[in-house]
């Protein structure tokens, strides 16, 4: 038996409900459901009244008012809910069903649920979801993955909800298996960055304004909201700034530098780690939150450890351009990581990733949404195999111009005592990845000392004694035991 | 049945073959066991010949030769071998014998495997050795954690093969459970740091020397050596600079400047973010092997990507001093981190960790020995509570004497275009540390304005309508939808 609705929705949370009034607005019939039944009461009764929203108080009630293939999409706390949702859901469905889970998984959860069901001849969607609840609203940014015969079921529902950017939708197909949350938690780990950069740039600033005139940091957000940098998290920041508690002094001074880090930034992370990925800035950038986290312990380093006295000498107004370049350029260092990350993933988990695509779905709906991701989507289309965004023409020249700026920053917040890790972790990444030499030689020569664990030779170096390609080993003391036997001795 | 050996040892690859040769000095007698057997033949001709040293050629006969309770060491791979001779062992062995695994396993490992043998009577220890294959010969630094009952079996026999330090065995239990590799991988991560802030100091003196004078370098790394640093690694790379090639030129400037990076300085970063630890030194240090394995690609970057070109003025002796300290304050951060991540692990994995103990291990037989760990057994001694290293009056007055000539490193490093990303990141977690107040409460304000985060108010700005630990929420534009009905509304 089937019905006439569109789509069945689980999980009444403001993330759940948002979407199906979004769905709703664009002309779809939605059932809603929730495991607390009581909520789909509610729901019904006020913000669903009057519009195309039906109930359903079980799971075998909301299968039948579907049409099929049946679309069911879960808005339930990641983990173990997904599995139990899924199991309560399966005997009510039919060959081709569509179960779509729009929470914040772990990509490896979506990898795993993608092939459970398509076992059962289920298609499964990991879909990434992001804007908060406004965008949940008004149009979010959509990364679907998984099982991709899907796609065509859902696409016109998931592009008709989605942020436009341009009159396009920031919605597309991303890729097999966990694909799209994978790319949901570089998202998330950008935004890491882009939360701890713009607060160095606020931490910077306020070095030479003093802590009662934020105000003035918040017209510097006003102004960089207009340029390069034009971004909903820079326009917030400024909104933020300027907000007054009733006493009239900044709110913000108020409230306790104290911030959490369980999420998916810090998978993104521990992901480049695991595939060996220089994705410095967003590891900087949660641990930041961790440091900033020991709230109680840096009271007390503060009373033992002392530094430098910042004292600013020169024009504040080009100080603070030089500013707006160094979080420009150690922007657009944390993005050309993160689609490294990506590219590396795609290439070890046999995914095909859109880049132009991902970088038009973070384009609009999202928190990162920005001028710059506009860029990034014209860079990508231009060349969608770009190795690197830095070889792009547009970034090229936009690093070079930033680079004086950039070190200013970094080299006064050094002789200053105000920490910057991920403007100065941008920098030492520029700088390395630029280095066609680096002293990893003398790692490799160590290691080899210690542990013997051989080296290679530069090719432009090689010998006959010491050819390219062959693990080398030498004995540096003239002390030490063997290596193993398979080892070349140079 | 039972024999006179007291212990037994499996796997005979360099680090298993001359710890058996250490504990025969020492007058124990060892049995030799090896899965491919030709090896235990091969060792018995050879290196073992003439000496306290037994082969088996089963795993029955290697019991049959042990005193009770038996000691059997395993030395294989980590991972599915150990579990395979684990089992493989078990039906030869009592109630109260003990197994332990002496290779680099991961700590979860040890947690399951002590927790699994205890269930059958059987005692097991992890173990970490350091010290490569000179130290398993001459005296590692031996590092044992799982089950506590078997600690005064092994003690003896430990401690007599460990180095010494003063005279003192760098070997003490570590903890329960998977502790003693728990310790090992922090101390492999500590490794990791150290290796890269030499490898930074060795790339910013090559600003101003010629490359052909490298071994001037090698002189710099000489005087440190007598000096805070002295340690077994700034000793090898001093050695490794000077090394001339058969053409007299420095042999390091030939090899390939490509580290791998698949092991347990990995693990440290990973677990730092899973305990929400700021241990940013040893992540930058992962991620600086990450980046030099892209060799290739640095090189096709660094032909579009330019930087300035350094140019030294000044005092280069002086300099070299500024340089000496910015390693030696960046190491005491990395340390600090280090100590900060055991503390952490400790209360999370419900260990006991003997800090004192654990400056001692590592004081002697490992890579990272060095005079440095004789202070910090000596800070931890004088008070084994001490919050952090950077509250020791030794260590305080470290940093601060050392800090100008830190800033001015760091400082240059970003001027002259020299990465120096585990400089930077020491630095801004020092002065991010002693921060009493940190732009988090900015990231905190975004979090509420996006996604009614909610955020909590300074206790000293603690009011009636917000007070000190309530989850509060504002509605920072006017727009918005509403929060979940459990937060504070102000």
């Amino acid at each position: 038996m089937s019905g006439d609705a569109d789509l069945g929705l689980i999980g009444l949370a403001v993330m759940g409900q948002n979407l199906i009034l979004n769905m709703a607005d664009h002309g779809y019939k939605v059932v809603a459901h929730n495991r607390t039944l009581s909520k789909v009461d509610r729901f019904l009764e006020n913000e669903a009244k009057g519009k195309n929203i039906e109930g359903a108080w079980s799971i075998e009630e909301l299968c039948k008012k579907l049409k099929k293939p049946r679309k069911i999409m879960l808005l339930v706390q990641a983990g173990r809910a997904v599995d139990q949702f899924i199991e309560a859901i399966l005997p009510y469905l039919e060959q081709g069903d569509i179960i779509i889970d729009g929470g914040n998984s772990h990509f490896p959860d979506s990898n795993r649920r993608t092939k459970y069901l398509a076992e059962k001849g289920i298609r499964f969607v990991g879909t990434g979801v992001s804007g908060g609840e406004e965008g949940a609203r008004y149009g979010p940014s959509l990364m679907p993955g998984g099982n991709e015969e899907a796609w065509p079921y859902i696409k016109d529902i998931f592009q008709a909800i989605a942020a436009k950017s341009d009159d396009e939708p920031c919605c597309d197909w991303v890729g097999d298996e966990g694909a799209g949350h994978y790319v949901k938690i570089v998202h998330n780990g950008i935004e890491y960055g882009d939360m701890q950069l713009i607060s160095e740039a606020c931490l910077v600033s306020s070095s030479f304004y003093e802590h009662r005139l934020i105000f003035e940091i918040g017209d510097a957000f006003a102004k960089w909201n207009k340029g390069v940098l034009d971004s909903f998290l820079i326009e917030i920041s400024r909104d933020v700034l300027y907000y007054k508690d009733e006493d009239g002094t900044p709110l913000v001074e108020k409230i306790l530098d104290s911030a959490g880090q369980k999420g998916t930034g810090k998978w993104t992370a521990i992901n480049a780690l695991d595939l060996g990925m220089p994705v410095t800035l967003i590891g900087e950038a949660v641990f930041a939150r961790c440091l900033s986290s020991l709230k109680a312990e840096r009271g007390r380093a503060a009373k033992v450890l002392t530094g430098p006295t910042p004292k600013f000498e020169g024009n504040k107004a080009e100080f603070l351009e030089n500013l707006e370049q160094a979080l420009y350029a150690s922007k657009i260092i944390s993005y050309a990581q993160g689609f490294m990350l990506m590219q590396s993933a795609a290439k070890d988990y046999g995914w095909k990733l859109n880049k132009p695509s991902i970088a038009l779905m973070w384009r609009g709906g999202c928190i990162i949404r920005s001028v710059f991701l506009k860029d990034i989507t014209a860079a990508y289309r231009g060349n969608p195999d770009l190795e690197n965004l830095l070889y792009d023409d547009f970034f090229n020249k936009a690093i070079h111009t930033a680079q004086p700026g950039w070190r200013d920053v970094v080299s006064k917040g050094a002789l200053w005592g105000i920490p910057t890790p991920a403007f100065s972790t941008a920098l030492s990444f520029y700088d390395g990845y630029r280095s066609k030499d680096l002293p990893a030689n003398l790692l490799q020569a160590q290691r080899d000392y210690f542990g013997a664990h051989t080296f290679r030779i530069k090719p432009e170096c090689a010998s006959e004694k010491m050819p390219d390609g062959a693990d080398i080993h030498v004995n540096w003391t003239g002390k030490g035991g063997n290596v193993s036997a398979s080892t070349y001795q140079a």
